[in-house]
C-alpha cells in the first residue's frame, strides 16, 4: 500500500518542529478553554523595542522546556489550551492594533475561551481591557509590573506602553486596579496611585489581600515580566533593579490564579535584549506555571 | 584670579565628550550651510525595529572617525553644518513623527538651510518631502535603495517604511522620481515603476543621466543604507544581499551631489544589528562623503 | 451566522506568522515539484556547531524577504514548493540521522519530487547522495564548496562533515563528483582530488565545462554555503576567507540549474555564528534563486 | 654567557599564557592527587550545543580568578592538580567519545589519581562511571542537576544527555544514585526516580542526610552546572529557572566533599551561551571551591 | 515675529538627547552640590578592559531611569547635581590619567563641591583619594569591593588597579581604610589587610560599625560595581561569584550616606560585558540612588 | 609494561588543544627561523580597546584553519615557525610594554630569528624598530594600514597606536618608511607624510615600486589588519571603510614577501569586536599565507 508522504515522513519528523505551537498547547479550537495567541507589537515601547519578536521566540524555544511541572504536578498536555498564532501588528498603528487585540479577545469571550496573550509591549493590554470591561462590567484588573504606567501621556503618546494603566483606570474606575510590585515611576505617578488605584509597591507579598478584596468578581491579569528582577530576566526592554525573584512571582500567581480568572497577558519579552536565551526560557516557564495555576 | 570650574576643566576634558555632535558639525545656528538632525524613530519598519538608536550612535562613535577626507581632500570643520540634536519621535504616533518632521524640514527651509535628516527608519522620508514639495513645486526626488518602496500598504498601514516612495510619488507625479540600486520588492511594484517613475534597477551606474534629466532643478536626496551590501552594512533592519559596494555608493554620490540639492537624508542604521560596530562607523564615513561632496 | 475562531482571526493574523515554511512554500503535497526539508544536525561539524538551528531560522527570517526574484522575473508562489518540516536529527547519532536522510529522499524519489535538504552540517549530504545513486546509477554530484571534504577520517570519526565527499566519491567513483570553489584542505586531499574528481579549486567560473561535461545525466547539487567568502556569510561554522562574491555564486548556480538537477541541499548556516542576521538572510536569497532557477 | 631564548624570555613571559592549564594546576604527573582533563563534546545536547567549548573557555578566564580561596583559606597551588588537557572527542560518535573517557579515566584510577572531568555535555558522565564502577563495585552515585536526565530514550537516543542517569541506574542499580537540585522532567521521569533512586528533588538542602546514607562508601560526584538558578548560569545549554543559588551550592558540595570522593565531573557550561562571561567565571569558582572542599 | 531655529526646534526636541548628561543632573556650575564627572580609563585593568566606556554609556541609558526614588521619596532634579561632562583619559597613560583626576579633584574641593566620579577602571580612585588626603588630613575611606586591591604591584605594575588600595593605604596609614564586602585576593593580601586596614570581608552587614568608629570625620567612599553578584552585574571586567545582591547594597549605602562623605566614585562597569544592557541599568539606579542618600 | 599517564592519554588527546600553539608553529627553539610571539597590549588604543585577546585568540581558532596552503602549495609545517608564547604586557605602561618588546625582538635577533609579533595595538611595533634599527642601521619599514599613524601626539600621549609611524620616522629618517593603503588621517598627516615618507595612500597595488626602490636592504614589514575593508575584517578596533580585499592584500603581500624581511608583525585584531569569529579566522589566513610567502 502507499501511503503519502507526510504520512510517512510523520514517523521521522521533529514533532517540535511541526506547525509550531507553545510547547503543549495541542488542543482543537473547539476543546481548548484557553485560547493563547501573540500580540508582536512593540511600536509603544519608549526605550528599547524587540518585544514584537517574544511570540515567535517563545515558541521556538518552549521545546527546551518540558509540559509537566514538577512543582503543581500537572502537565499542559492536559488543560486544553490551544495556540492561535499571531496577530499581524508589526507595522501597525497603535490604534489599529489596539483594535485587533480588542477583536480579537471580544471574539474569545464570546467563544467562552479564556484568552491569553503573549506580548508585545504593554501598551497591547489596553485593547484586551476594552474588550473585557464590555462583557465583565464588574471586572477587576490584577497588575504585576515594576512600573506604574499611569502617566497621562508619554512624549505626547497617550497610547504609551507608560499610559496602559492610567488608560484602563479611565475605563473601569477607582480601586479596581490592584497593582504590585511597582518600584519606578514619577512621583505624581506614585500620587495617583495612591489616590486611585490599590497600590501595594515593592513587593508581591500583599496579593495576599485579594481573595478578600475580589472574591468571585471576574479579573484580568496582566503581568509585565519586568517585574522580575534583571538578574532573573535581564531580557526586557526597561529593566528595573530591584525586583521580585522566581519564586516570589510563582507565590503570587499561586494566590493570583484561585480567583476568577476571564482573561490574562505575559508582556515585554524582548529577544533582542536576551544575549544568553534565559529570559525567554524564564518567560516560558512562567506562562506554563500560570496556566496550569488557573483554576 | 579665580577662573570657574568649566573654564579650567576645560583643559582637561575631553572635546569629543562635550554636548554629543555628529563629528564636525560646529557649526552655529547662524553660520550653518546644512543642518543636521536626527529621527529617531522606528516605529514603521516592517521587519526589524532598532533604527531609531542610530543618530546618537553615529554620533558616539563619530569621534572614531576623522573630520577630514583624504579622498576629496576636504574638511567637515570647513563647511558649515550645525547638529541641531533629535527630535522627540522614538515613541510617538507615525502621523505625529512625521508632522514633526515636516515642521522641521519646513523651518530650516524658511532659514536658508539645507536639512540633513538621519533616521531613524526609511517612512520619515515622507515628512521631509511633504515640506520640501510646498517650497519647491518643481521638486526631483533621488532614491537610492535597496527595496522599492512602492506598496500601497503593508499590513494595512499605508505608512510603514514599504510605502514611503509610493505616498511621495502620490505628492510629485511621474518621472520625478528617480530611483537607484533598487533590487528587491513585489512584482506589481517593479511593474508600477517602470510606468510611473525613472527606475533603474539593480545598479548605481546609471546616477551618471542625472545630469542631462534633471539640471539645475531642486533635488531631494534620500539614501536608505541598506542599498549597500548586507557584507558592508550589516545593520541594517532589512538587509538585501546582492548590493553596492561602498565604493559604488561614493561613485553615485559624487555625481548627485553636483546637481542642486535641496535637502538630503540617511536612513536605516540599525546600531542593535551592528555587533561589530563596523556598520555605524560606515554609515558615519557615508554621511561624511556625502556632505562634503554637496556643492 | 456563527463562524468559528479560526476563521475569524484569520482575517488579523499574521499570514507569516501561521503554520511557518520557507518564503512562499505553499504548494501542498500532491502538487508541488521540489519537497524542501530541514535536517537540523550538526553533530558531525568539527569546529563550531550551531547548524541545527538554521533550517527554523531561515522559516522565520525568510519573511523579510520577497518570494519574488527582480533578477529572474520569476516567483517562488509560482513552482510549486511544498515544506515539509524538518526531520528529527538534532539528538541522533550521525548513523541514524544519515538513515532517516536517506530515508526521507527515498521517499521523496518514490513520488517523483525534487528533494531539497536544508541542513543542518555537511555530513548529512552522505544520506542524500546513498538514496539518489539507488535511484540514478548514473548520478552525478556537482559540490560547490571552501573545503575539500576529502578526508577519510577526521579525529578518528569518518562521517565528520570534513569526509562527506570522500564517502560519496566511495558510492559513485571516479571523475562523477565535481567540485568548484574548494580553497582549503590537506596536501594529500587535493592530490587525491586531481586523481580522483573533477576538481576546479579556487573559483566558480568552470562551472560552464558542466553542460557539455554532463549532458542530460542526473545530477545532484550540493551547496556548502561557506563557499562564500566570510564578508559575505560570516554565520557558518567554519568560515574560510578568499571566498566567492554572491554574484560569483549566482553567476554559477545559474548554470549548474540548467543542468537535470534530480535533488539539491543547502548546507552549513550557523545561525548562533550570525549575530547581524545578515548571514541568515543571505542563505535565504540564495535559496529563493536557486530554485527560481532549476528548470 | 650566552642562555637559550626560551630562557631569557621566561623573564618577560605572561606566565597564565604558558601551557594554558586551568588556574593553579601545576602539580606534575606524578605528585598530581587529582587528574583533570576536558571531555569537549557536545553531541548529545538535545537543545543547544556548545559546551565542547567550555573546558578550553574556562583555561582562558581562569587567570581572572585567584588561587586562592578566602572563604576555605585554602589554596589551589598547594593541593596537588595536574591538567591533562582535553580528550579529542569534539568530531568523535556518542559511543567513541565515552570509550575514550572510559579508558582515560581508568587509566587514572589505576595511577591512584581521582578523576576530574570537565564537560563537555552531561552525557559523558557515563564514561566515567562506567569505570569507576568496574574499580569500585559498592560505588555510590551524588548528582546534581536541574534536570532528572532519567529518559529511556530521547528522539531514539539512549545516550542523550537526557538519558545519562537511566544508563547509569543500570549500571549501579536501585538507590545508590542520590539526587539533589531537580526541577524538570517528564511526569514518568519523576515517577521513576521515587521508585528508583534516592530523589531530593527541588533543593539541595538535604544533602545533609548523605554522610548518614553513605559512611565511608566510595562516591563518584557528577555537577551539572545547570542546577543552578539562571541569574546565575544562564551560560548552560537548557537553562531551568527556579534553581540553587551560588552559595546553596556552595553549601551542598561543602557536605559532599567529606565523602569519600573517588571522582568528580563538572559539566554543562555553554560559553557560546555566555554573552557576558560571567558563567565561565562562575564555573572556574565551583571548580576551585569544590577542588579544595575535598578530603 | 520670527523666532530662531533653536528656539522653535526646542518644542519638538527629544529633551533626553539634548547636550547629554546624566539622568536629572541638571544644575549649574554655581547652583550644584555634586559635581558628576566621568573618568574613561582602563589602561589598568588586569583583565577585560571596556570601563572607559562606561561614563558615557550610563549617560545613554539613563533616561530609561526615572529621576524619582520611590524608595526614598526624593528626586534627582531636586539635589543639585552638575555633570561637568568626561575627563580627556582614554588614551593617556596611568600616572597623566591620575594627574589630571586629582587636579580635577583639587579644582573640585577648592569651589566647595562634592565630586562624584564615574569610572572608568578602579586605578583611578588613586587621584581623588591624593586630591582628597590634602584637603583633609584626617580622611576615611570606606572601600565597597570584591576585591582587596591590596597587590603592592600586579604584572610589575604599582599602578594597576589591582593595587590601588595598596596605594591609598600609603597615602593615609593604617586603620583609615575601611572594606566591606571582600571575596577574592591573594593570601596575602588578607593577611595585609588583618593587619592593616579596617578589613570587614564577605558581607556588607557590617557597615553598621562604621558610625561609632568614623563618627563626623570626613570620608571619602569608593564603590566598585563588583562587589555585586555577578547575576546583579555581570558588565564589569572582573566578575566574581558569590557576592552581594542589589538590596545588600542599597542597605550598606543608606548607613554610609549618614557619614560626612565629601567625595565618592562608582568603578568598573564595562559596556562591552553588558550584552542586555541591564548591569548599566543597574550601575544608574546605584548612582541616582547613591546620590540621594548622601546627607 | 607500565607507562605514564601522559604517554597513554596521548593515544586520545586532542592535539590541537596540547600546549596551544598557532597552527603548525610546532619548531623547537633551536631549529626554528621564524620566532613568534604574542604582544597582547591594547592600552594605547585610542577608541575600542580588545585586541589585547588576539594573540590567543588567534591561537585557540587557528585549529579550525589548515597548516597548508593550496594557493602557494606551502605548508606551516615544513617552514620552522617557533610559538614562544605572549609577553607579559596586558597590565604594564606603554613604555615598559615597549621595553619588553624591544628586548625580545633583541634577543630574537642575537639568535637569528626573524621576529613575527602578533599584536595587540599597533603602538607595540615601535619596540620592534627600535631593535631592528639597532642591528640593522640602513633599516626600511613597510607599513601596510588604513590610518597615517603619523600624530605627533593623541590627547597628550606620544605613545598611542596613532603616533606610532611618527615615532619610527624620528629613528630611521626620511624616506625610508614606505606607506601602503592609508586613507584617514589628518590633513596635517598627510602633508607630513607626502614630505618625509614614501607615501601611497589608498591602495595597495602600489607594492610593485617595492623590489626597485628597496633592493636587498633589511626590511621590517608592519601589518595594521584595519588596512582591510571592514567587511572582511570587522573585529578591529577602528574600523575604517573603503579598504582593501582580501585579494589585495595577499597580492600584495606576495611582492614584499620577496624582500629581505627581517622582521614583522600583524596587529589590532579585536575579538571582543568579532562576534562571528570571522575577522579571527582571516586574521589567521593571513598569518598562514604571510609566513609561506617570506623568501
Amino acid at each position: 500500500m502507499n501511503k503519502g508522504i507526510e504520512q510517512t515522513l510523520s514517523m521521522w519528523r521533529a514533532t517540535a518542529m511541526e506547525p509550531s505551537t507553545f510547547c503543549g498547547c495541542v488542543a482543537t479550537e473547539e476543546s481548548s478553554r484557553f485560547a493563547l495567541f501573540g500580540a508582536p507589537f512593540d511600536g509603544a515601547a519608549s526605550f528599547r523595542p524587540g518585544a514584537r519578536f517574544a511570540p515567535q521566540e517563545m515558541r521556538n524555544n518552549s521545546w527546551g522546556l518540558e509540559t509537566y511541572s514538577p512543582r503543581l504536578d500537572r502537565d499542559l498536555e492536559e488543560i486544553y489550551v490551544a495556540d492561535f498564532g499571531d496577530l499581524a501588528l508589526s507595522a501597525a498603528s497603535s490604534e489599529e492594533a489596539l483594535a485587533r487585540v480588542e477583536a480579537t479577545v471580544a471574539l474569545l469571550f464570546k467563544h467562552k475561551k479564556i484568552p491569553v496573550m503573549v506580548g508585545g509591549d504593554h501598551s497591547m493590554t489596553l485593547g484586551a481591557i476594552r474588550a473585557a470591561v464590555l462583557v465583565y462590567p464588574n471586572l477587576h484588573v490584577v497588575h504585576i509590573d515594576a512600573h506604574t504606567d499611569l502617566r497621562d501621556e508619554f512624549y505626547d503618546n497617550p497610547l504609551s506602553h507608560a499610559c496602559v494603566i492610567r488608560r484602563a483606570h479611565e475605563l473601569i474606575g477607582d480601586h479596581r486596579i490592584h497593582s504590585f510590585g511597582v518600584r519606578a515611576g514619577l512621583r505624581e505617578e506614585f500620587l495617583f496611585a495612591r489616590d486611585h488605584i490599590d497600590f501595594h509597591p515593592f513587593s508581591l507579598k500583599e496579593v495576599s489581600i485579594l481573595p478578600d478584596e475580589i472574591g468571585n468578581a471576574p479579573v484580568y491579569v496582566t503581568i509585565d515580566l519586568d517585574v522580575l528582577d534583571p538578574s532573573v530576566m535581564p531580557g526586557t526592554g526597561t529593566p528595573e533593579p530591584d525586583g521580585a525573584s522566581f519564586a516570589d512571582l510563582m507565590y503570587a500567581l499561586s494566590i493570583v490564579g484561585d480567583l476568577n480568572v476571564i482573561g490574562t497577558d505575559l508582556m515585554e519579552l524582548s529577544p533582542p535584549c536576551d544575549a544568553s536565551g534565559a529570559s525567554t526560557v524564564t518567560a516560558c516557564k512562567v506562562l506554563r506555571e500560570w496556566l496550569l495555576m488557573i483554576q
